[in-house]
């Protein structure tokens, strides 16, 4: 099968974005970006891609178009507001919100764009910032099943594990159990650790006690030796954590889903934010416990 | 270094305790076995063993004395009681205490073993009825660095991970850092499930995109598949959990340390026990989110 080269429209440049976009130009696409702060899209300019003053212009230019911005607010105003994707797409774009955002969302921009003779999937990742510079994030998919196949080269050129989850929405429903997941086991995971030091052992050596039976877990190997060197440099935002929290929570009540371990965790996460730790990484929880 | 052979005295020949003791009598050692209920130790017996009608008498035959029993006050019992280990120990006798209880408990056992002449391990184990089977569990020890030095090589004829943790208690505390770990995970796992159900999702597919992120553990890789094909047979009872949610936040309360995720998965369990859960395995939290 012939490659196809796309004009790419991507808004939203960030420390994810800007690795993502230039894996794409890597594969031999061209790069259409748009960033609220310009300044962040520079280095991507010097390698080749072009700038755009909005996603309006974006729009205009872009076969397929990927959004990688921040929070489900700015993904609105991205796709609905006056100078936003949809009000000036052409038909047949591809519209690719990769924010981790609300699934009702996704579900409007999905109707929206099928209205305006386009496209949209959902699809949010996890992998961190050096899963996307290595192209090897998991990215969660919502949206028809056809589009899906037609973007999933695209998508390959970003990560190694792409799973078409179901309908619009269903990727960043997907992303939701990521988080919820994540979310409680911290919790599990600081306590373990906190314990451990009050009772005088030394956590490196319960780790290698524990760490590879049943209470082993990806956070507790990997994010424990950051606690321990006191390291708590965002690997994952407390502050974007605390978003897709709320928004996991809200799904679950849009739902009629009740749960327990998430709103705990909510709380003590905001908690720790509210003590100056928003801008740290997601085990900086450890901080909060004395 | 030539291999020692030991007359060992086992307390407790459960499902655990059966594979534990045959594991010792396979590497030549002679088993001298008590058991509550008789009957679980027929099997045994009937490989060699040799039975005795109390801890007491037990106490008399062996070098080495392992225990596995059910609660804080069973071992309590095994060891202080009128027929209890160390009211009837010979000077140079080891126990060791393999049953998953108190760190405080476990450091009393070790003060009244040295009055009496001998020594103590506390050696609580992960890996349930199959690491048992095949030799493969983790054993957390607890005890002075000269006793776990010369019974090493007997506790790796039941474990592929020996390990140090400290002095007395700290086997006992190692193995409530795996219980606190493992408490709020299973919540963070079966909320995550739930949700991917009410949203529409396939969970096995949505495992598929998460298991081998940042959301991965051993309970989202091994007992999802359980819950979603309706299997609650207990790997690890539901009941037993709750013992040792209790003694991991007794223990931290002694220590000051103030716990949020334990107190609540610990209530979680408390109302799945209450609903009939009691005897099925820890999977079933997914039984208690409608």
């Amino acid at each position: 099968m012939d490659k196809k080269f796309y004009n790419i429209g991507f808004v939203g440049v960030g420390v994810m974005g800007k690795s993502m976009a230039r894996n794409l130009m890597k594969e031999g696409h061209t790069l259409h970006v748009y960033n609220r702060t310009k300044a962040k899209a520079e280095e991507l300019l010097q390698e080749g891609a072009v700038w755009h003053d909005s996603p309006a212009e974006i729009a205009a230019q872009a076969d397929v178009v990927i959004t990688m911005v921040g929070y489900p607010r700015d993904v609105e105003e991205t796709y609905f507001g006056e100078q936003g994707l949809l009000k000036h797409a052409r038909a047949g774009t591809v519209f690719i919100d990769m924010t981790t955002s609300s699934p009702t969302l996704a579900a409007r921009i999905g109707e929206a764009a099928v209205a305006a003779g386009c496209s949209a999937l959902d699809a949010p990742v996890s992998g961190g910032d050096i899963g996307a510079r290595e192209a090897r994030l998991s990215i969660m998919v919502g949206g028809d099943a056809e589009t899906f196949a037609r973007m999933e080269p695209l998508l390959k050129a970003m990560g190694t594990n792409v799973v078409h989850q179901g309908a619009a929405g269903a990727g960043q429903h997907t992303k939701m159990c990521n988080q919820i997941a994540i979310a409680s086991n911290m919790m599990g995971v600081v306590e373990a650790i906190r314990y451990a030091e009050k009772a005088g052992l030394d956590p490196k050596t319960v780790l290698q006690s524990i760490e590879s039976g049943a209470a082993g877990s990806w956070s507790l190997s990997n994010l424990v030796p950051r606690m321990l060197q006191g390291d708590f440099a965002p690997g994952f935002y407390v502050k974007h954590f605390i978003k897709d929290m709320g928004i996991a929570l809200q799904s679950a009540e849009e739902m009629g889903l009740e749960l327990y371990g998430l709103p705990l965790a909510k709380k003590l996460y905001e908690q720790l934010a509210a003590e100056g730790g928003g801008d740290l990484g997601t085990q900086a929880l450890y901080k909060l416990y004395k």
